[in-house]
């Protein structure tokens, strides 16, 4: 079939774990002077097929100058190495690879041709099984950004990445689901939505990313109060007995293209439409869900910045949902300021306890936030009558039912833990006396990724002003949170480099 | 002023030389468990500052989870590691990097903005000095390749392009140069045209690039008879002495951004029409020409295939090479079939010496051509009238000045030498009699690259045959040169997956 490991018995070298971590990417190390390398001309970066028995990956070649091998010797990347699933001391064969013929798929879209079902398909297989590099990924995430793909694509990449992955199969036929398109920072409405929809008794088995390009992202934020690394087996169990869940969806391979993508697009710092709405969609159709509502916070330094851009964005979504058998209700909401107070995991996480602990002084922009999603959840699946969800949802809330929920849910996902606090906080004051007139999301969230969020749990921002309230000068109008005092310092270098992320205007 | 290595100096650890090259991506090595990593919760691929005293790099971090380094050394990629000018023990101070600005540019880019030329600037600095990760170049090529940039932009990214390198003055006010935008295998006419142009008396100090998708390019084809890597002031020699020469360009930092892109574009196997213009016209401008050729081969298998899409691209290459002070030809070449017979440096090499030594069998096609070219060159310089110059080039090439000046050049750049022959032949016969009517220039490049070109000189494919020849049953349609045996076997394997490369029709 393949002909090329098997013409190449003499390509071989024998294996030695140097323990090195490429992330994702297949790395294979060789000398520069091995027979491999000498008598094929392998130079770095030249990806190559690395066998061992019946399996095979490809790898990026990293070259080796010194004496980290011994000239019969290569390494390979740890992933490489699980995936490839060698020993120590093994041969593998080693030789060119075959052309990527997949690519060819992406260079005809770059060329500004359509491509079908079918060839997101092949290209998804072939990233599923890493024979993609990062480069490769990169220019197929460029060339389907933004406005590159139409519907039709939009739905073949949607069809594509439910298709490459495994899809769960529930007993009921209704399955809920919410949403966020993201951009928003504090914005931890899962996490009261999903106890007040399982309180009232609809299934909702909500799976979550973590942070993409945010400084928490759901499953970072309800990390730190129960485990979300569940495996597909103990995800369905907490389903079963709870109605519902909110755990990380990367640990449990639906949509694995996804997650493969979403990692280049991290370090790209790109979010594309088409790209969203393949990864939101892919998701909940391999969770299994029916019913999905979907929030779309729009402000001027939201993800979604124009109402016409969200109103697309909210129509494709629907659109392409009711193309691949998912009923979605868009709900477009105000994303001109951070919701609730804190940002990053731990203080998101301190915000919506309060709000489920029913707590006098718990943020009501974020309490308000859930309800209207939670009572749209109820409506979409006609479970109560319209313009009788919110009020339901609010009566669950409020008579303790969703705290009650909550609890069983981080019980039943492997017991509950207090999110922790930062070591050091640091608070900055407002430079003059005035009203809040506009806050900047993007900024907001890079300074709180710089003092250490999502990574550092109890790193972060704590906001203590809102728009439109007054401030004097000298009040604090946020108190950085950080684990490290090296974070801390890389935040406030941040803050004095900019213009205000706060702008106050007017008073005297 | 830069905040983000100064506050870190307990951030530092000892450097210890792994001699691992990762090409030109600046790679830092660190232990999973030193305290930087701990204290910082680095993971593969951050993106991180090296300061060492003034100098620093960006790099992407790989994570080493073995005793390769103790737990207070780092390491450095090999090109990091001569960037920073580092020595075995000396220490570094690692920071986080602070945000990429620039790539902001290239985001803007992807969401559909158009991009100034100072935008460009901004990008391709940062480029030059590394701190775009190949994901990031990866995205930006994508993003402005195909019809992503419009015509002022082409202008600009080429202006930009010219401007973050150095930029060749020469005493003359007329400097004439060719370029083929390739494409074609075996359109090896630069080596006719530079020994024509040059010996009629105009200087042409032609610097070429090695191949990009292809199995050959110009500075690889001249390096089989002559050194071809020149440093700028070697150059500038050979041609105030023979009035041209035939150099790599990429020794030259001539459009050093240019190099960099390339790189990764050869990763991708991607040419887009807005950076093939950049790219040909910014080393132009760089290497101080003021008047140039440029021919377009035209074919279903060629670069261009369209004439629609050879006529676009002419157009552009004419505009906005006035618009950044070149006069600019473009000839559009038939582009059905290879040109000569030799695919490959030293095959092509051979065919060049033939018409050049007027041997009587030499390829009457590349003989054709070149003089076209040169005739055009002659003309576009105002040096002979309308209609004289492919007369007048085939006088020079005809009594043997052409010859006399090929052979002072290769002396003037170092020495001339024979081009090496394969030590593996392996002739591929016709499956049939018939006629040929058509051949798969891409597949043929494909074919020749697997043999080994252009890494390996001597390898290729020497065509016996050319479109409308009449054939035998068993004849050798062409016949293979490898350096290695495996090579031959990758080749001769791919040749077996495919439908005919070359198509024979009728016979019987």
């Amino acid at each position: 079939m393949n002909p090329f490991c098997e013409n190449n018995h003499d390509h071989t070298l024998i294996l030695r774990r140097l323990g090195i971590d490429t992330s994702r990417e297949a790395v294979i190390f060789m000398r520069k002077d091995c027979h491999v390398c000498r008598s094929e001309g392998f130079e770095a970066l030249t990806r190559l097929k690395v066998c061992n028995g019946e399996k095979s990956i490809l790898a990026t070649l990293l070259v080796i100058h010194s004496d980290l091998l011994k000239p019969d010797e290569a390494s390979l990347s740890e992933s490489a190495w699980i995936t490839l699933g060698v020993k120590e001391g093994e041969r593998v064969q080693i030789s060119h690879a075959e052309p990527l013929e997949s690519f060819g798929l992406v260079r005809s879209k770059i060329y500004g041709n359509k491509l079908s079902e079918e060839a997101f398909r092949t290209i998804l297989k072939d990233v599923v099984q890493r024979k993609y590099s990062d480069v490769h990924i990169s220019s197929f995430l460029t060339a389907c950004s933004d406005d590159r793909l139409d519907q039709d694509e939009m739905i073949g990449l949607t069809k594509a990445m439910v298709s490459v992955g495994e899809r769960l199969i529930w007993e009921k036929d209704l399955i809920v689901d919410k949403h966020c398109v993201g951009g928003l920072p504090g914005n931890r409405t899962t996490m009261l939505v999903v106890p007040i929809i399982a309180a009232f008794g609809l299934t909702i088995p909500k799976t979550s990313s973590r942070a993409i390009t945010s400084p928490a992202g759901t499953a970072d934020t309800m990390e730190t109060v129960a485990p979300v690394d569940l495996e597909l087996k103990a995800m369905r169990k907490v389903v079963e007995q709870e109605g519902g869940c909110i755990v990380w969806g990367g640990a449990m391979r639906l949509s694995p293209a996804d997650d493969m993508l979403i990692r280049v697009e991290r370090a790209l710092n790109v979010d594309s439409e088409g790209q969203l709405l393949a990864s939101i969609l892919s998701k909940k159709a391999s969770a299994g869900s029916t019913h999905v509502v979907i929030d779309i916070p729009l402000g001027p330094t939201a993800k979604l910045r124009t109402s016409e851009a969200a109103r697309v964005l909210g129509q494709h979504l629907e659109t392409v949902g009711a193309a691949i058998g998912l009923k979605v209700k868009v709900v477009i909401t105000d994303g001109k300021e951070p919701i609730g107070r804190g940002i990053g995991p731990s203080l998101e996480a301190r915000d919506v306890l309060s709000v489920l602990q029913n707590e006098a002084d718990a943020p009501s922009d974020l309490r308000e936030r859930g309800l209207v999603l939670a009572g749209e959840v109820l409506e979409l699946a006609e479970a109560v009558a319209k313009g009788q969800g919110k009020h339901t949802a609010e009566a669950i809330l409020v008579d303790g039912r969703a705290w009650k929920k909550f609890q069983a849910i981080c019980q039943s996902q492997g017991g509950m833990r207090e999110p922790k606090k930062a070591r050091f906080m640091h608070p900055v004051e407002s430079p003059r006396t005035g009203k809040v007139v506009a806050m900047d999301n993007r900024r907001i969230a890079r300074v709180a990724k710089l003092a250490g969020a999502p990574k550092a749990q109890a790193a972060g921002m704590d906001l203590h002003i809102h728009l439109n309230q007054a401030i004097e000068k000298g009040e604090a109008l946020f108190t950085l949170h950080a684990e490290t005092q090296g974070e801390l310092q890389y935040a406030l270098s941040y803050l004095r480099s900019l213009p205000e992320i706060i702008s106050i205007e007017g008073g005297a």
